[in-house]
C-alpha cells in the first residue's frame, strides 16, 4: 500500500497529521478552508506541493458542502479563501501560484453569461481536482527525467543518493519530487543506496523520508545534518537530490534550512548537485534569492521536543526554516516535469515549453 | 558562581551529570575506577580535557581509599586502571596521553630505591592533582592567546564568534578551550554575539554551551546545525573556534562531528577558522587524520531524545561521533596555551617550545 499524505472524494478531504508521525498514523478530517489553513500553518501538511493541494482541495470540500449564494456570492467566497489561504505560509510559492490561477479561473467563470451557481462550483472544483492528478503525474515525469539524467553521468552502475529534509509522498499529492527520482531510481533497479538527513529542526528526514523508504524497502541510512559531509567525502555519494519551495527567474532556490549548506558541500566534494520540482514552484515574477521571504518558525520546534525542553532555558534562538541555495551551486540542474535544465536557462525553458 | 563540571578533593569526586542538564543539575559521586570509566563511557562526562580529568581523579580517589598493599601491587593497580581508563571512549587523545605520562612516572616511581607505599601512593596524587590545576591555567593561556589572535585581524572592533559543541566549563577543568577564547573576548569587552550550534546529535550546543553563555550573560543564539551556512552569509561572522579531541603530525584534527562540515562552510564565505586545544590534545605519534579512529555511537543518540523515538522505525542509522577536519580547512591557526601556530608547523613548534 502506498503511502498517502492526502485522502480525497468528493465532498471529503483527510490529511495525515505528519507531526505524529512515525509514533501515530492518523488522519484528520479538513471540513473546510479555515481547517486547511490551520493545518498548513500548524504543519501538520507540509511540502511545497502537498500545501498547495490541501490548501486548494479544502476550498473544493467547503464549496461542495456550501448550498446557498448565487455565483457571485460563491465567487466572492473563493477569492477571499484563496487570499486567506496563501497567508498561512510564506515561502512556498505553489499555494500562491495555485491562487492566482484558480482566481483567474474563477473571475473568468464568474463572467460567463451561461454560467449558473450550480455550474460555477462544478467547474471550480473539477479544476481543483485536476490539480490533483497533475500534480503526482508531473512528479513522475520529475522522477523519469532525473533518474535518467542521473545515470547518464553516473560512474558506477547503481547509484548512492543523499537527500534533504522530504520531497515524497507525504510532501505532494503522491510519488514526490527528490523522493520521486528516488523512487524512480529504484524501480529501474539502478539505486544502491540512500542517505537521508535527519533534517532539523522539525525531522522531516528521521520522521518521513526514513518512514517512505522503510515503507518502500528501499536501502537507506539516516544521518545527522552534520553528518553530510563525512558522508560525501567517505560514503561514495552519486549525486545530491533536494526539493524546491520556490525557484526565482536566475534558478536561485528557497529550500528547507541545511540546503544551502549541502549544496556548499557538495560542491566542495564535486558531487553533482540538483534541485527537483514541478514547474509550479517556479516564481519569475523574483528575480533572485535575496528577494525571497523567508519564514522564520517559532524558537520552541528547535528547544523542545515534543513539549519536553531539550535546551537550556533563556537562550536566544534563531530559526529560519528555509535558506536560499545560489544558481552557481546547483551544479547538476533542476529537474522539472519538462526535462533537466540548466538553473539560469530555467525560465526560458519554462516559458517556451508551456507558450 | 561559576559552573563546574568537577569537584575535587582530596579522597572526594563528584561530576555533574551533564546528561540530566538543562532540566537538573546533579551531581554524581565517583568512588572510583569503575565509576569514572562508567560515567565517560555514557557520556555523563565529555569533552576530551575533562574525560582525561575526570579517569586520572577517578583513581587518585581509588588510590587514596585503598589502604592495602605495597608499593608493586599499588603501581601495577594504578597501571591496569590507567589502561581500563583509555578505553572507555576511543577518539580523544587526552586521557591516552595522560595514561601515558602516568604510566611512565608509575614505573620510575615504583623503581625508586626509597619509595614506600605510603610515598608512592602521596607522589601519584599529587600528580594527577596537578593536572587538574594545568588543565585549567592552560585554558586561560588559551583564551587569551586565541582573543588576540582573533582581535588582530578583526576589521570590527568587537567580534562575532561561532562555534560548535561544548568546550567551555563542562569540557574541561574549568574555563574552556574554544568557549574559553570566547569568554576572554567577552572579559576584554571585545566581544559583540556568539552564535553557537544545537550539535546534534547529543545536543551539547544546545544543552551545554547554551547553559554556559546564558549562566555568564554573554549575548549568544542558538542555531541548528543546517543553519550555520546562512548565519555565515548573513550575520557577520568575525571567526569561527572550535575545540580537538585530537591532532595529529600534520595538522588534521578530530572534532565532535559536524566540524569538517563547519570549516568547509567557513571557508566558503573566507571566514577564519581555528581550533583551540591544549597541547595535549596533540599526538604525534598520528601522521595525518585518516588514522584517527572514529568512535560510532549507538542509533539511539539519533533517534531517541530521553527515551522518545523520534525517527522512523526500522531506518538504519549511520552515526559517528566525531570527523577530521584536515589541516588545510584550519585556515587561521591552531591555539594552544603556547600560542596561534600553523596547523602543519604545530609539531615543530610544540617540540621546540616544550624541550
Amino acid at each position: 500500500m502506498s503511502l498517502e499524505a492526502v485522502r480525497y472524494r468528493r465532498g471529503r478531504l483527510q490529511i495525515l497529521n505528519q507531526l505524529l508521525l512515525p509514533e501515530r498514523s492518523e488522519y484528520e478530517e479538513i471540513g473546510g478552508v479555515r481547517a486547511g489553513w490551520r493545518a498548513i500553518r500548524d504543519m501538520k501538511v507540509r511540502g511545497a506541493p502537498a500545501i498547495a493541494i490541501v490548501g486548494c482541495l479544502s476550498l473544493a470540500v467547503e464549496l461542495h458542502r456550501r448550498k446557498e449564494g448565487d455565483k457571485e456570492e460563491l465567487a466572492t467566497f473563493a477569492l477571499e479563501s484563496l487570499d486567506y489561504l496563501v497567508t498561512s505560509r510564506p515561502t512556498a510559492v505553489n499555494m500562491a501560484r495555485a491562487a492566482r490561477e484558480l482566481s483567474d479561473f474563477v473571475t473568468g467563470e464568474v463572467k460567463q453569461p451561461d454560467s449558473t451557481a450550480e455550474s460555477f462550483k462544478e467547474n471550480l472544483i473539477s479544476r481543483i481536482e485536476g490539480m490533483l492528478e497533475k500534480d503526482i503525474r508531473d512528479n513522475k515525469s520529475i522522477g523519469n527525467h532525473g533518474a535518467k539524467h542521473i545515470l547518464s553521468r553516473a560512474k558506477t552502475d547503481k547509484v548512492i543518493i543523499l537527500t534533504h529534509c522530504n520531497t515524497g509522498s507525504f510532501a505532494t499529492a503522491g510519488y514526490g519530487t527528490a523522493l520521486g527520482v528516488i523512487r524512480s531510481l529504484w524501480s529501474m533497479g539502478r539505486l544502491e543506496h540512500v542517505y537521508c538527513t535527519e533534517t532539523r529542526p522539525y525531522n522531516q528526514g528521521a520522521r518521513l523520508t526514513a518512514y517512505e523508504l522503510v515503507h518502500e524497502k528501499i536501502p537507506a541510512t539516516l544521518i545527522a545534518d552534520s553528518t553530510v559531509s563525512v558522508a560525501m567525502k567517505e560514503k561514495g555519494i552519486s549525486a545530491v537530490v533536494v526539493g524546491a519551495d520556490r525557484i526565482v527567474a536566475n534558478g536561485d532556490t528557497a529550500n528547507k534550512i541545511g540546503t544551502y549548506q549541502l549544496a556548499i558541500a557538495a560542491h566542495h566534494h564535486g558531487i553533482p548537485f540538483y534541485v527537483a520540482a514541478p514547474s509550479t514552484s517556479c516564481d519569475f515574477t523574483l528575480e533572485s534569492g535575496e528577494q525571497i521571504a523567508i519564514e522564520e518558525r517559532p524558537a520552541e520546534e528547535l528547544t523542545d521536543i515534543n513539549g519536553l525542553r531539550i535546551a537550556a532555558p533563556g537562550i536566544n534562538v534563531w530559526n529560519p526554516a528555509f535558506d536560499i541555495t545560489p544558481h552557481s551551486l546547483i551544479t547538476a540542474g533542476i529537474i522539472t516535469e519538462l526535462g533537466v535544465h540548466d538553473p539560469q536557462e530555467l525560465g526560458k525553458v519554462l516559458i517556451d515549453k508551456t507558450s
